[in-house]
C-alpha cells in the first residue's frame, strides 16, 4: 500500500517544522511572541457566546445540508448591507471557508485543469488543489510593487484550453493586499472574456485600512455566473473555532453541484451555525471596534519594521498580515534559528517562512509573513526582539 | 463554464425527490411518518449537554488540525474499552464521518483507482468516491442471503492492479447486517494477500442484537497497516449535529498523509469536540438502554412487516436499518405515490428507495430502507399504514 500521489506531492507547511522548536523553546522558559497565526486574541462578539449559553436542545441533530434557512437570511441581510443582493437560495453555508473552497474546486474543475491564482498565495489553497487534482498557475506579485496584479497580457498570457477559474484572496493572505477598483474591473473582463470562473475569497472583507474603498467581486452584474465568494465567520467575528463559512453564487448551477457535496458529508455544524446567526445580530460597534483595534496594531507594526535596518515591507492596506522582506540569507533558516538559538531577556518571536506562499522555488526565500494578531505592546516589544536577532544572526545579509 | 464531470456524474439520491412531495403532503395537513431518515430521536447525553452549557470561552479559536489531544485520550480509552489499541497520536479527529472517509479516500487512493465495496452501499461513498476521483466496483450482496458477503472467489474477481481499497460498513447501512467473525477473517486474509487497504465504517459498532459478536476490522493484528477505522459520535450518542467523527489507523503513514488535508481544512469544530469530549465519560446505561430501546423497536418493526403479505426482509442484526422488498412494481413510484396520491385516517408514511443503494441498474428496484429511529407505537402504526397503501397501490405486483 502506498498513498495516493496528491498527498505525497502536497506541500507541508515550513511553518509545521518550526512548532516543535517553539514548544522545545517555551520548554526551556523563553518566551515566544507569536506572529506567525491568523488566530486573532479579539473576544467573539457577546450576542453569540449568548446564544451558545441558551442553546436549550436535548438532541443535537442534523441541520439541512446548506445550512440553516434562519442564518442563510442573516447573512443575505448582511450582504445587503454591504450593497450586495444575494438570496438564501445562493448562500451556502460550509464547514469553515475552507470546505467551500474545496468544494468550489471539486464542482468546477476535473483533474487536469488549470486554476490561476497569485503568487504568494494562502498556502491551503494548494492543498485543496492537489486533492482536486488541478494545477496552479501562478501571477507572480511583487513585495515591492505592492504585491499589486500584473497587467492583463501578463495574466493571459496564463490562459489555454485547461484554464477554469481565477482565485483571488482580497484583502489577501498572506500579503495584505487590498485589490483597487481598476485590478477588480480587469479581471471581472479576463474572466467574462475567457468564460472563467472567479472565486473570490473575502473573508477579510472589513479589515481594510487608509479609508480605501472595498471592491468585492460580487459587484460585477456582468459577471454574476462566472463569480463564486468564499466567506467566513472566523475572521468577521473572531469564530475560528465553529468552523462556518459560506459559498455565495448567482449561478445556479454551481449551487446546485455544490450541494450533492454538502448532501454528501450530511450537514454543517449545527452549535457553530447557532453562534454565528446570533454574531450577526451584534451592534455595527463591535466590528468598528476590531478593525480600529487592528488598524492601531497595524500603525505600531509599520513603525515599529521601519525602524529595522534592511527591512523591507509593503504597506498592507487590508486583512491582519503583512509581509516583510528580512536581511536574512533564508527565511526558514532565520525563523527556526529564533527558536532553537537564540532570546533576548528570555523573549523570541516566532514569524512564518514566506516559502510556503510561493509555489516557485527561489521566491520569497527571504520573506516572512507576520499576523498583527497580538496586543499593540506586545507587538511592538515582538517586532523589537526580532531586531535583536536580526543583529545577532550569522546568515544576515 | 460548466460544472466538472465529477458532479455532473454524481447522482442525487432519490429521496431528494421525495422531500417536496412529503413538505407538500405535510402542508395537506398529512401526517408523514419517517422511516427514511437515520436521525436519532434518542436525547443526547446529559454530560455533553451539560458541557455545552458550561463553555466559558470568551474566543471561540481554532483547535488543533488533528483534533484536541484530551479528546483524542478520551477516544483512545474508548477503543480499549472495546479491547482494541490505539494510542491518541493513531487518532485524528475529523468533521464527523463523512469527512474521515473523503479524507481516506484522497489521502490513500488516486484518480483511476478501484475501491470494492458492497452492493447495496450507503450513497454517500459513492459521491466522495466520485469526489476523489475513484471506480467503485461492488461486490453485490443478496436480500435473501441477509446480505452476507459472498465468497472469496468472487471478491477475487473483482482485484486488478488498480485495486487499492477495499470498503464495508460494519454493521451496515443500509441493510443492518452484521459481519460474521468468518467474513472478518476472510477480509483479513485478502487485504493482507493483494495488499490492500481495509476502511471499515464502524459508526454503528455498537448496535448490535440477538447476542451477536461485534468483530472490528482492528481486531486483525496480521493486517494492522492496512486498517483504516472510520468512526463517529453521531449515531452512537445521538449527536449527528456536532460534527465530530474520528479516523484511526496505526498505519503511520497515512496519519501523516490524512494531517495535511486536516491542516489544509484548519481544525475540526471546537463546539462539537467539547460535546463529544464529555460525551465520552457519560455512564454505560446510557448506550444500554439505547440499544436495549432499538433493539424493541427492531422487534416491532419486523413482526409488523411480518403481518404484510408480500413483504420481503432480512433480519437485521445490527444499526438501525432494514432493507424490506416490497410486492411493488418500483419502489421509487411506490415511495412517490404513498406521499402525493395517498393518505390512510390523514396519515402516510415515508420510506428510502433502495435504488439509491444500488449502484447496479435494475437491481433492489423493489427494495427501500427503513430506519427504525421512531419510538416503537408510532413505527407499529407506519408500518400499519405501509400495508393500507400497499392494498391500494395500483403498481402492486
Amino acid at each position: 500500500m502506498k498513498l495516493s500521489d496528491r498527498i505525497i506531492g502536497m506541500a507541508s507547511s515550513p511553518i509545521r517544522k518550526l512548532t516543535p522548536l517553539a514548544d522545545a523553546a517555551k520548554a526551556r522558559g523563553i518566551k515566544v511572541y507569536h506572529l506567525n497565526i491568523g488566530q486573532p486574541d479579539i473576544p467573539s462578539p457577546k450576542k453569540g457566546l449568548e446564544a451558545l449559553k441558551n442553546i436549550d436542545r436535548t438532541i443535537l441533530e442534523y441541520s439541512p445540508s446548506q445550512g440553516f434557512l434562519s442564518l442563510r437570511r442573516k447573512i443575505s441581510e448582511y450582504y445587503a448591507r454591504c450593497g450586495m443582493d444575494f438570496g438564501p437560495e445562493q448562500i451556502t453555508v460550509t464547514s469553515g471557508a475552507s470546505e467551500a473552497v474545496l468544494f468550489s474546486f471539486l464542482s468546477c474543475m476535473d483533474p487536469g485543469d488549470e486554476l490561476i491564482t497569485t503568487e504568494p498565495t494562502y498556502a491551503n489553497y494548494l492543498a485543496f488543489a492537489d486533492a482536486a487534482g488541478v494545477r496552479v498557475r501562478t501571477l507572480k506579485t511583487d513585495i515591492c510593487k505592492g504585491f499589486a496584479l500584473p497587467p492583463v497580457e501578463q495574466i493571459e498570457e496564463l490562459i489555454n484550453e485547461r484554464t477554469k477559474a481565477v482565485l483571488i484572496c482580497n484583502p489577501n493572505n498572506p500579503s495584505g493586499t487590498l485589490y483597487e477598483k481598476h485590478e477588480m474591473e480587469m479581471l471581472a473582463e479576463i474572466v467574462r472574456k475567457h468564460d472563467l470562473y472567479l472565486f473570490s475569497d473575502e473573508v477579510y472583507r472589513e479589515f481594510v485600512y487608509d479609508g480605501k474603498e472595498y471592491v468585492s467581486a460580487g459587484r460585477f452584474p456582468e459577471i454574476a455566473d462566472n463569480v463564486i465568494l468564499i466567506d467566513s465567520f472566523s475572521k468577521r467575528y473572531s469564530e475560528c473555532g465553529i468552523r462556518v463559512g459560506a459559498l455565495i453564487t448567482r449561478n445556479e448551477a454551481v449551487t446546485k453541484g455544490v450541494l450533492k457535496l454538502c448532501q454528501a458529508r450530511l450537514s454543517p455544524p449545527l452549535l457553530g451555525q447557532i453562534v454565528a446567526e446570533a454574531s450577526c445580530d451584534e451592534e455595527p460597534s463591535y466590528l468598528e471596534n476590531v478593525i480600529a483595534e487592528y488598524g492601531q496594531r497595524r500603525k505600531v507594526l509599520l513603525e515599529s519594521l521601519g525602524k529595522l535596518p534592511g527591512v523591507v515591507t509593503s504597506v498592507p492596506h487590508g486583512a491582519f498580515y503583512a509581509m516583510v522582506a528580512l536581511p536574512v540569507d533564508d527565511s526558514e533558516r532565520f525563523c527556526a534559528w529564533c527558536l532553537s538559538d537564540f532570546e533576548y531577556e528570555g523573549e523570541t518571536v516566532m514569524t512564518a517562512p514566506a516559502t510556503g506562499f510561493y509555489i516557485t522555488p527561489g521566491l520569497g526565500t527571504n520573506q516572512v509573513r507576520m499576523a498583527y494578531v497580538l496586543k499593540s505592546e506586545d507587538l511592538e516589544r515582538a517586532v523589537f526582539i526580532l531586531g535583536k536577532a536580526l543583529e545577532k544572526y550569522p546568515g544576515r545579509k
